[in-house]
């Protein structure tokens, strides 16, 4: 069953904005077991938009859209649609209540939201429960296209809620079935090298993507159709054999649920002390509902200062190896041990960049350490020479180093 | 001049990567004073590259396109573009011998790397300075279609260096003008019935487009053609007197680096002390370079334990009000003021929720408290229901009321 995602905003179009609904929807879909052929993005620019649809519906069953539905007058995706499938705009009273109930604990009703309430006449109105602007679904020729809201949050809530399961029930697609694995220690090149004889044996049908993330690397076993289960059970237990303990987990999750779960599991607490990843370890993990069971703080020692009076670095290590050194990271993350009350620690000081690298560290150079209980470990990494990238895998890496000593 | 970005790879059509290409191209165009009318996104497929293609070219001047030059097997857009344009390949020494000296430095040349050096007979070859994929610059019947790697840094380095150069040279385009305003205080509904006026009176090709972000609005007010500059200033004067001071700021920047700015001019340092928002606001201010000039730590309390024991948040005060108050909000903001020695602080206590609401502090309810010297400012705010929402936009509230107390 094939599918397309079509994106709408002038925002989009001068690179104000990076479309990141188009990769959302189309994991969603995919799993789901459609095939995502194509996305667009385009302007908001109603002959673009009718045009577009008209190309897309001749390629694929199902369009699935956002964008273009605010209530300012540069929004015109509902006024589009209406004319595209020959109806008329009508006002729908259920919609208006919806409105009032989302938006009544932080505003009131002024008449550009209200105007929210006018939706075409011949499709399927379904409900936003977290935002003003209705969803759309048109059956069409056998076909669906629904428009959605283009905010994140809200396109995500009624995909997962609304728009997937009726997705479902309508076409029954072939099931996606896979199995994603979350191997340690290889690069892409090299693990490529290390499974090429299980690849290239692969049945008919299956498909292994590798996706490579900072510090780690998912692997992605796939195949379609629901009576082909236990092929794909028989090819599982072949990679396990293969990679054995390179194998971190066996389910599609992030470092920092599976930390949170191992840590929750064990009944350990948790703390970090963090220089060169100001913080983003903490709101990494943090970013999991229920991290509170086991994430009980940090300090984000991002000055010599901090790490001196908070942490209890000694005055005397940074002088004679600098704060990007072993002997800082080990008592950062004692440090936070002690001073946090916490079982397990994350301590992390580099050089992120752009500046401040020298001849001997440069930018980059990042050491990290981990302690459990009275267990203790500290190792450099030489990352590259991008500050986003750097701290993302300083990030990944913290996690994954914790991860490997509760093992 | 009407510009299209086509981008190639499979792993982009099952979402397993999100396209930040598309928007960074787009930017550099519309910069160069292009029209970018639409991106797509489609599969290594070499039948549905050639009608993609022709289907864009029908409608615009210049396709950049990225993806698909990759050294495997699944590497097929060089060969796709080879048939479309109708003409061979060949091997280009000139290739080859740049090939050598980007990899010389960590690699030795192996067979399916040479193989790079292959390139179609009919085109313009632009070398990869950072990479092994040759850029190939197709000129056709007054178009231009340029095929670029998707390697984001090999890609943006080609781009700056060469591409838009040539393109500016060929085609001259008028010049895109634009100015942004960050403006606080509205929901996008709210403004744009309050400058409803203004914008229903823009002169002829005048545009007004409205980014709302978390806690604020980017307003853009746009038009093309360098000789429309002296009206574009009109216009800005008639918008800053309409909206006076609820313009925070008059350029397109991010909330984070703007505050960095007023900080770093000002020679104020500033600490975190965040319940609810994880680290986040750490993390979101050390994401820019340079950012060690002001910000100095954080201290990321969110068990009780630590509020009590590293920020002197008093135990009567938990007991009392609870977590989730003023008093608490106050006491970590300045605590975190005192021991780290800072000039300004922010500090968030509340429920991010989707667990941990009662009646009388429902999921949402947020405390920010912010210092500046001997001065503060705590402020309730009722957020939504969405946990990642909630992190970022008390982050974002947190900076702009801060950025409030400095005006």
């Amino acid at each position: 069953m094939k599918a397309a995602i079509i994106t709408i905003g002038d925002e989009i179009l001068i690179g104000q904005i990076v479309d990141t609904n188009s990769a959302w929807i189309a994991q969603k879909l995919t799993l789901a077991g459609f095939e995502v052929e194509e996305m667009q993005s385009i302007g908001d620019d109603a002959q673009q938009i009718k045009v577009t649809i008209e190309e897309v519906f001749s390629r694929v069953d199902v369009i699935l859209m956002t964008g273009g539905l605010g209530p300012t007058k540069d929004d015109i995706t509902k006024k589009t649609l209406c004319d595209y499938f020959g109806t008329t705009m009508i006002f729908d009273d259920s919609v208006l209540e919806n409105i009032q109930n989302v938006i009544s604990s932080f505003t009131t009703l002024n008449e550009l939201t209200r105007n929210q309430a006018y939706v075409p006449k011949d499709c399927t109105v379904i409900q936003n429960r977290v935002g003003t602007a209705p969803i759309t679904w048109f059956d069409y020729i056998g076909k669906v296209l629904v428009s959605m809201p283009g905010v994140p949050h809200e396109m995500r809530y009624v995909m997962e809620n609304e728009i997937i399961p009726r997705l479902q029930a309508k076409y029954d697609p072939d099931a996606y079935l896979k199995r994603v694995f979350i191997v340690k220690g290889y690069t892409e090149s090299a693990l490529a090298m290390y499974i090429a004889d299980f690849e290239d044996n692969l049945p008919e049908g299956f498909g292994l993507a590798y996706l490579p993330s900072p510090g780690l690397m998912k692997l992605r076993l796939f195949v379609r159709g629901e009576h082909r289960l236990e092929e794909l059970n028989e090819q599982v237990k072949k990679l396990q054999d293969i990679l054995g303990s390179a194998i971190l987990a066996e389910k599609d999750i992030t470092v920092e649920k599976l930390l949170g779960e191992r840590l929750f599991e064990k009944g350990l607490s948790l703390g970090t002390a963090e220089s060169c990843t100001g913080g983003n370890i903490a709101h990494t993990i943090t970013s999991i509902p229920g991290s509170s069971r086991y994430f009980k703080g940090s300090v984000i020692s991002y000055a010599n200062e901090e790490k001196v009076n908070i942490l209890h670095v000694s005055q005397d290590s940074l002088d004679r190896f600098g704060a990007v050194s072993e002997a800082v990271a080990v008592e950062m993350a004692k440090g936070a041990q002690e001073i946090l009350n916490v079982d397990c620690s994350i301590a992390t000081t580099g050089i992120a960049g752009p500046d401040g690298g020298t001849e001997e560290k440069p930018v980059g150079t990042v050491w990290v350490c981990t302690t459990y209980k009275d267990r203790c470990v500290a190792r450099k990494y030489q990352l590259g020479r991008f500050r986003e990238a750097n701290i993302v895998r300083a990030t990944n890496i913290g996690m994954l180093q914790l991860l490997e000593m509760l093992e």
